[in-house]
Order: C-alpha cells, then structure tokens, then sequence
C-alpha cells in the first residue's frame, strides 16, 4: 500500500492527545529476551525508544537476556547444577550473566540508541548501587532477590537528557553479583519511579482466555479480576509469574501496566500513541 | 483508504529523522490572512503547531489578517481615501487593524491552541515594545516601517514554555499604531531570531515555471537564482515582494525559508516532518 | 507651590516604609473604565504603574473597558437586544468587546507602560487559557460566568519581569468568548493569586455614610462591617457588587482591598505609598 | 511649608526616570568621616542608602573615620611620632584603626541600616582579601598602598541581596594590618567593580572657583578640565588628591564620579533621584 | 619519629569514614578565647578549619575574646564597676568588646583562614541583624540575653562557599550593643542550622570524674547523665554553665557536641576525623 | 610502628596545600590491568580515588584489562589468528574484550567504589557515544583508531556528582566494537577534558635510567627531555608507546602527566597528596 505524505502527516496529528498524554510522564519499557529475535526487530524498537524520547517522554528501558547466556556457558564448559530440581547459579555463571547482559547486550542497545540520534547510557545494579540484592536460597546460589532499588541514578541520568538502558543484575556491598529476574527488578523500579506506565515487551500477545486462540485476548483487566483468572486456572504456567508482576507494579503504584507482542514490529508504538492497545492492559480500579 | 495501527506506527517512526532535525531550533511560522479560508482549516493548522512544539519544535506563529480587516470597516462605513493611487492608512483605519489583528483573530488562534493542549501566548507589537516602527510615507498615514524588532519577549515566552503567536501591528512609543507588512515582519522576526526556518503559508504552491501549471513548481531555488527568476519575470506581480521577503530572510540568518500553500490540509507537518517539501524552499548556498 | 530637591529627597525617604511593606508582594489594581477619563489620567495611572514595578511590588493590571465598547456597537448599526429587561450579549457583541477590549484599550495602556520605561504583556482570557467561562443564563448569549482562573501564565509573566496587563475577556474550549464582569474577575484573580492587595480604580470616593457628602468617606471596614452596611441600605444601587466583589477577594486569601477615586491624579501611589488612604479599605478584621 | 499626599505622590513619579537610569547598577558611596557629624545624619544617609537599595541600585557603602580614631589613640595615651613631618603608622596604631573602622564604625552602619528594614553585611579588607596591601615607606610603618582589590565577595554579598559596608583596612597574608586612604580606596573599588557611579560624601560642597564663594560651584567638569584645575591652582591644599581619586576612578572605568556635601540632608538622594545635582560631577568625556 | 609517605596515605585513607560521616553536614565549632595561648596554635587551628572546608564540612567559627578586652580596657584607664558583687558593661565597655572581638580578633582569625587558602567572611551581631539582644539585668548595664538569632546570613555566606567567622556581640534595633556569652550564643546558633555538631574548644579535656586527674576523663554522656553529674557535684563552678549550655544544644537539636582541649595542636581534627575522641561528648539519648 | 592520632591529625594537615592544588579539578586515572594483581589493590586503589573525590577532585576512572581476556579467549576455545605477526581481534574476539571489561572488571570497580561510599557509573564507548572508533587495519579486524572522543556524557555524570569509570571499548554507528589501547584513549580523554593530570597506574616506577637500577628513577621530565630519552635508547621497548601517550597528553593540554607504580599501596594518593612524586612526572615546559 502506498501511504501519501498527506496521510503521513495526518497520522501524526492523529497521535498529538496520545503523545500529550504520556509528555514529561516516567515509561519503563521490560524488553525482554524472548522479544530480542533479530537485528531488524532490536533496531527498530530502539527507532520506536528513540522517538518516545523525542517526544517527551521519560522512557527507562530495561532489558533481558535471552539465548546469548546459554551460548556462552556452553562455549565455556560450564555444566549447570541443580539442587532438588531447581538451576544453581554459582559465582561463575553469576559473572556470564553480568557479562552478557551489562557488556554485550546492554551496550549494543545503547550504541542503537545513539545511532538513531537518541541519547543513552547503560546501568546495571552496580551503577549507584541501583539494585542491591541478597541470595534467595543458600542452595542456589547467586540467585537474588532485590533488596533495595536506588532510582537516584535513573533520576540523575534522566534529567541529563540520556535514555537509562538497564541490565538488571544485582550486587551487594561484598562485590557479589546476582543474577535477577527481570520481571521483577522492571515492576519494582517502575514502582519506585511511580512510573505513567510499565511496557513488558515478550513474544505473547497478552492475556488469552483460551491460550490457543489469539482472538480471545483481553485488552483489560484490572487487579483483582487478574487474580481472578490466576485462580480460574485462566492465567496459567509461565504466564503467572509475568501477571503477578503487573499487579505488583500497579499496587506499587504504577498507573498502567501493559503486556504486548514485542516481536510486533513497532508493537510500542502501536501501544502508547494510537487509539487501541494491542496488548492486555492493567489498571488498578473497577 | 484504511490505515493500519502497524501502519500508523510505522509513519511516525519515519518522521524521527524530521523531527531530529528540527528539535530545539526555532520555526516561524507565517500564517497569512489568505490561508485561513475556514475554520476547519483553522484548527487543522493549530493541531500541527501543537504537534510540532511537542516533539520540541520551538513555533512561533505570525498571522495575518484575511478579509476580516475589511469587512469590519465596511460595516463601520469608513471609506477608503487614495493618494496617488495609493490606499490611506488613517488613526482609524489602524486602530480597526489592531482590533481586527490583536483582539480577533491572534485571540483566536491562541484559544484553537489551547483548546488542543498547546499553550500560547498572543502578542502584538505593542507588548515589550516588539515591533516599533514609523510612518514610511506621511501621506499614506499609519502605514508603517519598522524601525527596530526586540525578540527578547518572544524568547521569553518561548523559555516558559509558551508557543507565541504575533500579530504584526507595529507601534511607536507616541502610541501611535501601525499598519505593517506581515510578510516583511515575519522575515525581520525570523532573521533577529536566527530561525531554522520561516515557512510562509499563503494559498499559492510556491513558484511556478509557469505560472498556469502547477505541475511547474520549482521546489528549491538559492538566493541568486530567486533574483534571477525576478530579473526574468518567471516571478511577477503580487510574488515579487513575497520572494523578496523570503530572500531578505535568508540574507539575515534563516537557514532556510519556504513557501508552501497553506489551504492544502496539514501542509506544514508534510513540509517540516516527511521526506519531500510541497513548495518552494530557499536556501542560501549554490 | 514650589517644592525644593530637598523637599523632593525627604518625601522619598518617607515613602520608604510603605515600599518595604509591599516589596515582592502582589497587587492587583483593578483600573476600572470610568476612571479612564481622558489621556494625560491614563499616562499618569501607567506611570504610577511603572513607579510600583520599579521599587519590587508585582502589579498585576486588570482593565475594564469604559465608553468604547458602546462606540463601536453603534458605528456597526448593532441592535441592543433585552430579555426580561436584561441586555443580551449575542456572538457579534462578544467579539467587539473583545476587540475593544483586548485589541485597542489593553494594547494602549501596555505600549504607555512600555513608553514609560516599563515592560508590559497584554493578556486576555485566551491566553493560556486564563479566564475559562460558561453562559450564566442561555437567554443572556455569552454574558459568562467564570469557571477557572489559571494564574500559571500570569505567575509566568511576572517572573520574566512582565507587568500583565489583564483584558477580562473569558473564553471555552469551543472558541467561544464571553463577556465577563471585571470587578469580578479581577476579585478572583486577585484571590487565586493570593495578592498582598486589591486596588480597585473606580470614579468614586469608596464607601459614603452619606452618598451625597463627600466628606463622610468610611475609611475602614472589616468584611462583616461591609455586609452590615449593605443591609442597612448606606451601600445600595450600583455600588452593592462592587461591596461584595471587595468582600469576596477577602474571603478568597486578599489580604486588603481598597475603593479610590482613580480620577484623581495618583491616587493609587497615594493609597500605597504614602501615610494615609484616600479611599474605602476592606479588611478581613475581628 | 505643608506638603499634601498628592504632592508626595506627584514627587515619586518625578524620581521615575532617575531611578530607572540607575536600576541594576552598582553605586559606590563613599561616606567621609567628615560627613558623620551627628547622629540624626548618620540615620538620614542610612535611611538614604536604604531606599536605593530597594529600588533597585546596587550599592556599596565604604565609609571612613572620622575623629574617633584621634579619641581612643589619646585614650590609650599614644603618642604620634613623625619621620621627616611624616606621621607614622605602628603596629599598635595600625590595629587601633582597624578596630575603630571594623570594630565599632562599621557595625554601627550596618545595625543602622538593618534597623531601617534593609540588608547589610560589614566587610573589612581581611574578609576575602578584599584588600591586599603593602608598606607604601618602610618609615611610616603601616600606611598601605592597595596591591590587589579582590571584588569577588562585593559580588557575591550583592548577589545576596545584602548592602555591603566596607572598611578601607587593608592586609597582607602575614597578617598585617594597614591604614588605607579611603578615597583611593573607594575609587580602586568603584573601578574594579565598573560601577556605574561613584558618589564621595564630605563636608565640601564641591569644586568653587572663588573657594570662598559657594554661588561659584563648579557643577560639572571632565577630567581634562579637572586635571588643568589642579594645574590653574583652583583646585588646591587637601582638595588636590581627592580630585584626583575622582580623576583615576574615571579613567579606571566609572561612569561618573560625584563630589557633594554629604551634611546636607538627603544629600546622596538629591544627586541621584532628582532633576539636578548638588555638588561637582566628573566625566569622562568631551 | 619518622612517618614516610606510605604512611601518610595510609592516614588519609584512614579519614575517609569520617570524613564521609561529617560530608555537607554543618560543624560550628566554638573557639574560646582560652584556647588562643600563642600565635602557632591559632594558626593550627585554622588550618584546621581550612582542611574541613576543603573536605566539604560546613564549617562556622564562633570565636570568644580572651585577655585582649581586658588590657584594652586597662589601657583607656576603664574602672569597672560592680553592682552587688556583679561587674557592670556601661556603653563604652560594651563599644570596647565589640571592637576587640569584631574588629581585632574576628579580623585576625579570617585573615589566617584566607592565607591558607580558604575562604571567610567576619561576621557580628548587628550583620544581617544575626544575634538580637536585650538586657539581661538593668544594672548590669550592656550585659545581654538574646531574643533572636537569624541564621540566614550564615546560610547565604556559607552557600556562596565562605566560612563564616562570628564574633558574638548583640545588638538592638536602637543602636545598642551587647556582650553576649559565647558558649550560649554558640549553642544557640548550632541549635538554629541544627548543626550535625557543636565542638567547644577550651583549655580543659572535659568533664574530669576528678577533677584533678586527667585520666578520669568521661568520654562520652547523654544529658540525663550529664544532669546527674552536676546534681552530683562532679561538675561543678565554671563548669556548670558550659555543661549546660551543651545539654542546650542538644535539646536545640544539635546531634552531638563535644568539649575539647583547644590547646593540643590539631584537637578539632583527631575528634571528627580520627577513630578516636579527645574530650567529652555529649548525645542525646540513652 | 605505632601513629598517634596526634600525628594522623598534623598529616591530614600536610595533605591541605596538596588538596587545595587539586580541588575542584580534573584527574583522570588510567588504571591499567597490571596494577590490579589482586582484590586488596584493588580495593586499596578504590578508596583512594573515593577519597580524592571526597576531597573536592574529580576523578574519571579509566581501567584496563589484565589477564581475564586472556582466560575467557581460552576458556571458549578462542585460537587467536595472526597476520604478518600481528595479533587479529575478530568480532567475537572484541565482543569478549567489551564483555570482560565493560561487563566485569568495570561493574567490579564500580561496586567497589560504591561499597566504600563513593557515587560510581560505570561508562563504556558505546555510552553517549564516547569513543568512536574506526579499524586500523583491515587485516587486524577490530582493532580501533579513536576517531572521536565525546567527553559530554562524562562531564554530564561529574556534575551529578559520580566518579565515571570508563571502559575503553569503541564503537561505531554500524554497531560495531573496537579494541581501543586504553593508554591511548585516557589521553584522549584527558586532553579533551583539559584535566589537571593524568596519572597513569602501571607496574613500573616510571623511566628509569639504568632499568635495572630502582635508584635510577628520573622524577620529572619535559616533553622534549622525554622524547630524547627515546632517541637515545633509555626509554626503550613497551615503554616507548607509554611514553608517547604521556608527552601527546601534554600536547593535547592535560597540566601534568605520572608514571607510577600502582603496585605500591595508596601510590595515587602519595603522588596527589603528599610532598613527593613516587614516579614521573612529565611537564610542558623547560
């Protein structure tokens, strides 16, 4: 289809009362490894990152990891241990993800970022002590929970004009690192920032009441019919923990909170400054 | 022609590069009397000046007048004098072109803004004394020079946030009122301004090879070669003084200044933020 | 009389606690048409303006509109129309008051403070969406009722080193204007600003205990003294909204409000600056 | 002679210019020892600076002596020696000086002022090293001549708002102290700080051409005429150096300098917010 | 004993903790004039005060007086009176005070912070009208209790990055001075910037179990404790009144105050930035 | 050897003239891989700079690698391949470097420095797009020229108040990651930033003249002293590059240079902070 300049420009008045909406607010983005599936997808989210910035919002991207950690644990050898059936991360595994995460894919992002004009700098846990954490089980290892999140960094580095690209690994004061989940660590410092809204990019797209049928997705629920379809059996596997992390964030105090296809070419975009959500939105009230 | 949200999503990314190039520099818009040919037009216009001072585009608008200023001394029965075949600005006349100017349509357009999220301010060249100016010929009475611009009100305005919209009635500190040019005011205020642009939108595509085909549009001319076209008479009667103006402005610092025709629905937005100009732009260089 | 310099350099210093007293404090003066009786009274109010401006204090001008207004209705041949006696204020009429208003009188009296060496921004009720009105009666046409003052721009414009200088036009977000009272709006104003004073400029002494002898002027009232004086009749006729609108900015956080005779040449750097008030003082009291 | 409210009121909007012109500038005002006659004069010159202050000059008060320092060196049964019929300046002198300046003079201004409603801070050349000083003749001990004047503490007290009152005591980074003349004090001040002007406050009433005939005062000279003054004799005896400070101040960069007779009352408001001076003025020019 | 650089390093690095605990927190610091035996040691301690500048301490120096107002007084051949049995400040004692500590000693004191290269303001009661007084006894003369102490003008000197060096003199609105107790005012302006710490340096280690054995040092009480060791007798004479203006200023809202022995070189330094305490401390809580 | 508190107070006291050298100046630290022989250093070298930024420097951490790219090359099976004898870094190869230092060594500097309660953000060339780099050699993949230093970002992060600390890994707009010589890239950096000094922590003492002889160290060169050093052979082998780095830092305008030995516990505080260098010292001039 070809599209007119004139259409062109109409689309963008079109998104004026969306782009009003969010101007100035704090939007954290989870970009999650599952979402990560090629080049052309990465760029062009970093395009959508870029032009969300642009327009004034405070967007905070905070990004998984993905299949490159398995890659390099096998390349190094490393045989993963379990303990009662459960993945032990130990010291060296905890540094693969640090590496991963904060020195390859958190500054190919970054360098995206900059090269489509926007401004960007990579934290992780230890930038500012922004993720301070402790081990969740001794028999596990460096699997940590958070806490304590330090936004002051965020803060700083947001008012400076740079977009914060996070790597969500933890430290403590004794240098250790920690491996952390994702989820979790984008809920909690979305909550702390009292953010407009929490994006999680992943490869499904939202809430269905019948898994295997897309067009059963639901656009919106609020907290407590989300625990509801957790007990109906609705909400179910791998999907419960990423919905109980919405309802947290939004009982952190998270306005909105958003579940979408981010393997959807500018599925963000689409999202935040058109007319319909293509996702499975949270909010708090009735 | 249905548009997709993908679609949707997908034009507003590529006008990124558009609003990069634009963002934080001042843009003075010209809006004359002769665009403004409905009120739909109106408010279309006054969504794309909301539009681009959103993504951080710096707007200042400056309109004109239209048939308003006519209609209104009609109805008070003032008749026209000539000298020399030259129409007579008396006190009274000018003070109709102020009321018309600064008390109906600037207050007008500011409420448009408003109304659409923006927030402006009207100005007229009495506020901070921005456009002093003289009688150019006693015997056409109020019809004015001007004699000095001070933008420092309009970069006020600017800093607060505010996108100012200026009628270009001149005045001098015996209070008197002047009647000004606006093409010529627009060009002085973008040039003191050092503008990235002036884009003057009047009800013409811009210059034509000839003048009878539209499809003869000469879409970039550089100052000398804008002379040239005069020289020849390719550019005649009523578009001499516009593209002298436009020459003037680029001789006084714009980067670069374009005549667009302003009746053609979102003409700006496809001139500033899409891949190709819709009418004439000049530039300085070879 | 001939008055020496030393006299001159005495009479400043004595001025000196009086400017203390108001030094960075608001004050709204409230500069009623019927005090606009002739040009050389209007240069002298402005430059009791710029004077005020100069030694700290933050004037807000709020002006009304006097016999102009009824000039130019007549010129255009407009009809007065009544409702059960009531005048009607149809669309056209809403527009020549504020043309009158906003285009001629405020533009008149900022160009004076300019030429006096002040800075001055005209603002009506669309800017920044200042003044936000509805109808107060369908049968009425557009005689408004004020439904939110927004004091951002004003605070805005005085922080830049502005005096604004106030048309009491209102408007809606449908592009509709509004006639509104002046003593009223210039009461809330004043009240959501929470100025340190109102001074409103009117052809009269302040409050007479006998109208008809000038020299039994009320100096002083508390706000429960003034509706008392209301009931018992000594306030009557026209002089019982303007009573209350005094009353109402009190309740609204003004701290003093004072009635003066503005055709005396002065008489608000009279009331402010020097020993003694020459008009009716309202006060919030026991 | 009664003096009515509208005659003040009148009398303060004629200081409107003289105040505008002098608005934001920094004003030196050197007040002499000799002009300290009385206490109700020290008020009234306080009273002075003050309302300067709050129309906005920025003024710097450096003040002198006077007899007081004679008093407590007799008190202390100091006897003065001579070298060649130079008076010498020991150690015990030098810090007599400065605790008669500093210690008692200085406080005694800046609680004057504070009590008028104005903000004040005593300096003396210790605070910043605002005055650096060495022995002008190893035989007259600590009479200093002025090597370095550091303004930045001027600045930065007037950023603050506060009125700085100097003491023209000069040291060195041994702790040394030196008595300083307080006209090149002041004129060194007046200069590095590029006042706009500099007013000398003694009990002269400027340059006489007949010196005993007050009616022949020469009321403004520029600084070649003053220098062939000195040369002609009329300027003569102790009025030779302190028409050369007001010489050197000029060339140092001051606008203009003023010699008045700082007993008159309100001697320093009448030179600068009035229609004409009282006293000998300097400039620079033709 | 030799130290090497090595060792000189290993000192710095040992300050870090302290130096962080104190880090933009405000430390006045009394200095009494007991404490001033020689030259060498008021040096030392200024340096001192340099270095915790330097460290970003917000140091204010409150200074005492010492002999020097004594053998002034002697000089001028000043009888003191008594009135039964209490030692009477007439107006002239009071002049006397003031110019040996604001003008003598304070200068002093700021003319050795800025030859080690640190910044200071000298600073009096009647500056900023920082300490107000009024008669502690009318026969006592100029003996004052203080109204109010204005802590702005040490707020707007230390922001601009000066320390400010304060002598304690009172003053009133009529001109009058005071002679204030320094260990009070001391107290009392630590309680107003609710100061991190209070440290008055004296010629004594603390409070002494025996009073004649140096070994009995109590290094640390919280003032209930400090309450019973007066009741207990334990501290007692000249002691009571300085324990109890240190238990003052903790219940002021000071953390922590210390007594130390200003006469050992660098006693500021080994009790905030060693690990351990000099004198006696004095805490709030159990 | 036991220090008494005494004697770490009067060394605090020494380091003032040092301090006050540095304060508020830039230092830039390169920090290189063979100066981090174990986690005690390490720890040792980060309080130090935590210290250094405590006391008003500020530091910008430029770290190199070590031995743990070696290990992780050879953990992954890595072969390095060579061309004409030159070391090839392929895609994966520089993706480990970026990992190993951006990922690892960076985020563990970082916490340190955190954990010891200083403000850290880790930055890489990908950050801001600090270093853009472009290939050296075709044959020698991604091996980086410095095309660009974009010191912003890091003078951005020192106005917020943490310690940046770089990875000297480039970049280019294609995404693509260069192995950068980190001795090259501090003194870019360091030249850019116009720093105070450049420190560079190595193994060695600085240039000897007889490399077997510790007692041979030449403590302070010029830059035409240093490049004789070169051509006469002194300076000689893995040196010579070192060497040049620090003479081109002096060119591009950093103050002064230091060759240390960052083996030697606290040797950056013992350079800054004390009274001797403990390397060489390279300065512009004769």
């Amino acid at each position: 289809m070809k599209i007119s300049n004139a259409d062109r420009a109409r689309i963008l008045v079109h998104a004026l009362p969306y782009i009003q909406q969010y101007n100035g607010k704090i939007v954290v983005v989870k970009y999650g490894g599952n979402a990560m599936i090629n080049d052309d997808l990465k760029d062009s989210v970093m395009r959508d990152i870029v032009l969300m910035s642009l327009v004034g919002i405070k967007v905070v991207l905070v990004h998984g990891g993905g299949p490159e950690i398995t890659n390099l644990l096998q390349k190094i050898g490393k045989k993963t241990e379990f303990v009662d059936g459960l993945r032990v991360t130990d010291e060296e595994t905890a540094q693969v993800v640090q590496m991963i995460l904060a020195g390859k894919i958190n500054k190919n992002l970054v360098n995206l970022i900059q090269a489509r004009g926007g401004k960007a700098i990579g934290l992780s846990g230890a930038d500012g002590h922004m993720i301070l954490a402790e081990k969740k089980d001794e028999r596990l290892g460096y699997v940590g929970d958070i806490t304590q999140v330090n936004t002051q960094i965020i803060l700083d580095v947001l008012e400076k004009g740079y977009i914060p690209v996070i790597s969500t690994v933890g430290c403590d004061k004794q240098g250790n690192v920690y491996n952390i989940n994702a989820d979790t660590a984008s809920a909690k410092i979305a909550g702390e920032l009292q953010a407009e809204s929490l994006i999680s990019m992943t490869d499904i797209s939202g809430i269905l009441k019948d898994k295997d049928d897309k067009d059963t997705l639901i656009s919106s629920v609020n907290i407590s019919e989300a625990k509801k379809l957790i007990e109906e059996g609705i909400v179910a596997g791998g999907m419960i923990p990423k919905v109980e992390c919405c309802v947290n964030a939004i009982n952190w105090g998270v306005k909105k909170v958003f579940i979408i296809d981010g393997t959807i070419p500018h599925a963000i975009l689409m999202e935040t400054l058109t007319d319909e959500g293509i996702g499975t939105m949270f909010t708090k009230g009735e």
